[in-house]
């Protein structure tokens, strides 16, 4: 199995069903099949299959989802393609720095690529699910590629990278080991039961205000969005969490005291 | 000036407008602007300007000319995208060796990217005129991509060639030197003089049997292209067909010797 085949390819709010079929061709060309879209306008459609040409197959076997968050359910790694220039945002790549994180992630679990509206781009709060943005170069007076065209240039990079991963291999005579287990990279499913877990207990310890909660959960996102959090260390922030919890029960801020570390 | 507005697109021959529109939406976002169409099916169209989105002023802007060699006059490298694998061809390159060949000469004077058909690609003698393939790495299964994503990919490469260029002549503190006159690269006119030359000099001495030409011309242009002829050795080839042709005069063989080097 190719580290090609656990990437994603995550299509959110698509407007034009021709968009959704010519990335799936971009997707096929560089080898690529795992396509998911998010609530896309107009789905099925045949302008999708006629824009995909030989790559109808990949649009047939589309993923369909009514969230961002489905869609990155079971990833390990999240990337946002976004020209945007944002503030303390996660780290910002380019495809190709992106494009060797993504292969090397890849052995381990599925590896998503999330690209938003033709108009509007990705949401604030989709963008922090993932922990890193790309932004592809381009001309600062005209920055806006069309959404398959910036599938092809990932695509094209990823093709690249994993080609560059496999003649690596095959000149050393072996592949890389995995990780050790106890540097095992967090799965999406942990990071957000930590997220969770913290908007939790933060409540439950009167830190975090809920009914006017401020910026403070998208600035916790972009700090461990940047860290690239490993599978120990939630659990050792959840430990934290649960302790926090507990103590603020006993202090009588609030009732809710216990969050179990497996709810999710 | 960048070297960029030295890098000429052209279009042979294209079947669907919107294909144009999307390349010229393709080409501004990564800083292009010179769109030459060779016999475009359908032009100007309205799909064309609605695939170009904000790039209508490249598509209004574009030059359309009647054929391959009008559209490659006056270059001094042309490189032909293509996926088809020839024997004997020009030197086949990956898109960052050519975009890093094509940064390199566009110091000089104008380099076009060609790119084929929708259906049927480039033709033979089309590509015979460029002195480089450029074959973007692609899925064995299914290499056939959207010609507007070609020319993102391609596009995309000559940015980031352009811009690590840029990156090392702001850090020396100069930019690299011209080649000197006596290395200067012949011309696109000066290589098609060259090769008429040729036709009509081994024609005259027999040598080509105009009736019966096989594969002389392809083989000889196939030779000079990968070599990337300068213009001295241009002269110098010529100067040897001109006295072929005086002697093939004098022998009897025909009566057309003299082609002067300055016709064309």
């Amino acid at each position: 199995m190719s580290k090609l085949d656990n990437i994603r390819i995550v299509l959110a709010h698509t407007s034009h069903p021709g968009n959704i079929g010519a990335a799936a061709r971009a997707m096929k060309t560089m080898g690529l099949s795992a396509l998911w879209l998010v609530r896309p306008n107009r789905f099925p459609d045949r302008d999708a299959l006629s824009m995909a040409s030989g790559a109808a197959d990949i649009v047939c076997d589309a993923t369909l989802v009514h969230s961002v968050d489905q869609a990155l359910a079971g990833t390990i790694a999240a990337f946002a393609l976004t020209a945007r220039p944002r503030e303390m945002g996660p780290i910002v790549l380019t495809p190709r720095e992106a494009a060797r994180e993504a292969i090397d992630a890849a052995g381990g679990g599925p590896v998503a690529f999330l690209f938003g509206n033709e108009e509007s781009g990705l949401r604030n709060e989709d963008i922090l699910r993932c922990q890193r943005i790309v932004e592809i170069p381009a001309n600062p007076l005209y920055s806006s590629l069309n959404v398959a065209a910036a599938v092809q240039v990932m695509a094209y990079e990823l093709r690249l990278a994993s080609a560059a991963v496999g003649a690596v291999a095959a000149s050393s005579g072996r592949t890389r080991a995995p990780a050790p287990e106890k540097f095992a990279p967090a799965s999406y499913a942990e990071i957000e039961g930590l997220f969770g877990h913290f908007e939790h207990a933060l409540g439950a310890s009167g830190f975090l205000d809920h009914k006017n909660p401020g910026k403070l959960m998208d600035r916790l996102r972009r700090l461990f969005g940047r860290a690239t959090l490993e599978r120990e260390e939630v659990n050792i922030l959840r430990g934290i969490l649960n302790n926090l919890a507990v103590h603020a029960a006993k202090s009588g801020l609030s009732d809710t005291a216990n969050h179990d570390v497996n709810s999710d």
